[in-house]
């Protein structure tokens, strides 16, 4: 048996060091790692807290124990730690919505989001995948953070697909590519009517093609981060936080982006709004004009009449 | 502003109750949140240990801490508390192998993946998106688990994916549907040769068309988990290991799907190799006729002609 990650070859170091001495890069490395988004919730007295927190983890199966941890400095850090319970709700697909509202601490947040009350009053959030009513059971120390274990006193799971939060972006989880591989090798490798492989098609040609577009990205120097910053401020000037409302981009992805193309001269900032500069905008365009190129190049060889028919199957799949 | 969750109507209670009473229910419920796949490793003496975990967390910028727990009766249990310094590997979506083979606990694990001696002798998974080496810093008591805190003496961020494991199945991060929607909405609305949009109109069309068949496929009370079990076992009796290295499900899912399909009848098991009944086989031409329904339904309205020429572009695509 042949050593199994021959393909280490392909990865490449961005950036590494010593965490104290970049904070920032630091946090773009824990990114790496993917999470889901829960907004936990507790109510202590007339107060009820909550907010969006991807540091959740499970711990133990019996007792039913999990974890999640808190900045020592959050305004809600003392309602949390003195309320006898706390709720988990594991965020869908559909819930980017909350997790800002939540994300941002916006003081209505529980009037502009529909729960229900669970044990010890920590509001369920509806339509989350997973709810895990917890009995507060321990606080650790955790460097700038308190992590609090919770003894689960009752689950719910609820159908749905899970948010995920992988390096700065929300985004969700799609089938392996390795699956559909598969499952054409064991079928018929020509997708037809009768044929339920064509979804598979569908979804290795995209999950393919989005690869390729950000290698060729990459290969430009520009992350998803900024590129997908440059085109929003493209449309005008906006503030961090219609930015994160729009991107779908976490705050800390917004923020190294926008700072990382102020240094490079292609956005301004004026009493809290962003906005390109004339370089901004060229590169803007030039991005643009490559990424019309690519496509062209990806499309090279096939009949234009062949392109508006992939287009006709698509537009019509996307109406059913 | 409305409440912004109004779509919680479409999620429906699948199960809940008491953690203890139901130990694979609650851990099916913590699946439904998802998280990367992390190779933890450490090197105590001559002893070299190294698993996949999913229970990794961030704890704290500064100082530098990061957690992940450790059943209390693992081998390597002892190891991992007695080394001095511990290493995360972050895993890439390419290498679902190098987690099979570290959540199996092969012997030869070491031998089969390529790695690097980090801080400690800790070995570092090659390939993978980011390491964090850590001087182990205290171990709390977690019920059946030890949590494990690192403080982070060194991190290397690298190029690639992540890894998804989510709702027991590996996965991959993809864009989120709603940016998709976004970008076209403020670009031009018929993809051409010339416009970058086409990627994201073949993304969306296969995310609506994997939700549409999902959708499909709970109303006939199938899981993701059984329905892959059943097209695996129709090419032949498996033992649990093949499956699991083949339906790309975690070990937990594939026990549930497999003690489920036993007690509908579906499956026999037989010296630790499953195959299907005749009724499993039945069932499982059944749900393949019903797939192909609902690939001719969706199809309905393109004509022959436009379903080939879409055939032939997606082929083109993915051979670039």
């Amino acid at each position: 048996m042949p050593t199994i990650n021959a393909l280490a070859a392909d990865s490449q170091v961005i950036e590494h060091g010593d965490p104290l001495a970049d904070g920032r890069a630091f946090r773009r490395c824990l990114g790496q790692y993917p999470t889901g988004v829960s907004i936990v919730t507790a109510r202590h007295g007339e107060k009820t807290v909550g907010m969006a927190v991807n540091s959740f983890a499970a711990v133990s199966l019996d007792p039913a124990l999990v974890l999640w941890s808190i900045r020592c400095e959050s305004g809600s850090a003392a309602a949390f730690l003195e309320a006898s319970h706390f709720a988990i709700s594991v965020l869908s697909s559909r819930q980017v919505e909350v997790s800002q509202l939540f994300g941002s601490g916006h003081e209505d947040r529980f009037k502009l989001t529909s729960w229900t009350a669970g044990i010890g009053g920590a509001p369920l959030i509806d339509g989350a995948i997973a709810h895990l009513e917890c009995r507060l059971a321990k606080v650790y120390e955790g460097g700038d953070h308190w992590i609090l274990i919770g003894q689960v006193e009752r689950y719910t799971r609820s159908t749905g697909e899970p948010l995920v939060f992988a390096q700065g972006q929300y985004a969700v989880s799609q089938n392996h590519p390795q699956l559909a591989a598969a499952a054409r090798a064991a079928g018929s490798p020509e997708p037809t009517r009768e044929n339920p492989l064509f979804t598979s098609l569908l979804t290795s040609t995209s999950q393919h093609m989005s690869r390729l577009f950000q290698e060729h990205r990459q290969a430009l120097g520009v992350t998803p981060a900024t590129s997908r910053v440059l085109n929003f401020l493209s449309q005008g000037a906006a503030s961090i936080d219609s930015l994160e409302h729009d991107t779908l981009l976490g705050r800390g992805a917004i923020e190294d982006a926008l700072s990382e193309l102020i240094k490079q001269g292609f956005v301004d900032v004026n009493a809290g709004e962003y906005s390109l500069t004339a370089a901004g905008l060229e590169k803007r365009l030039a991005l643009t004009q490559r990424a019309v190129e690519f496509t062209a190049e990806q499309l090279d060889g096939i009949s234009d009449a062949d392109l508006a028919a992939a287009t006709r199957v698509m537009g019509k799949l996307l109406s059913n």
